[in-house]
């Protein structure tokens, strides 16, 4: 899990909400005050209360990884705020078909020498 | 471009957030009454302001993208709370690199006929 490493300083998202990071903060552990972009486009897209209820739904256990595809998800809608990370799916979706093409010829090849 | 079919209805949006829908409301292209939760979901986890926000920094013609890139994106979060779409992402880009390795090694194979 990912911690604050400057043991005095608030975590990021407290820093950027101007507050006092307490103990037990539920940000702390995933927005270290070293990387302040990372909650700042979170905040941006998603807004703090609605990650604070998503984070407090889920098992601490989950929260990292939730945490981490909020902010790709962030970022890409910041990078490209018509498609946002869907842009990502499209394009993945086109390589798929194009390499599944792709292997049906050349697997249709291989039975003529088979 | 989506319109809201019952003219007298108030667009989804506005029927959730419980306020008049006024002509010239911006969501209500893209947010027709028969669809309430594409907004529902847009709205647990983006926010209203969020989405206003988002959608007045756009030109009109990138909306209704960017309102379905949004709905996708949210839709899978609601029911993918941990990963939301990032997981279809995850799961293409695997499919991309076991396609490409399998059509490699078909490559390889048709080299050998050659």
């Amino acid at each position: 899990m990912a911690s604050s490493s400057s043991y005095n300083s608030p975590c990021a998202a407290c820093k950027f909400l101007r507050r006092k990071c307490m103990p037990g903060c539920i940000f702390a552990p995933y927005f270290p005050p070293e990387e302040p972009q990372k909650f700042a486009n979170v905040h941006k897209i998603f807004g703090a209360s609605n990650v604070t209820k998503l984070l407090n739904e889920l098992l601490p256990h989950q929260r990292e990884d939730a945490v981490n595809s909020l902010a790709y998800e962030a970022e890409a809608r910041v990078r490209d705020p018509v498609y946002g990370c869907v842009g990502a799916i499209s394009y993945l979706q086109r390589q798929v078909q194009k390499l599944q093409k792709e292997l049906d010829a050349a697997n249709a090849d291989l039975l003529r020498y088979a």
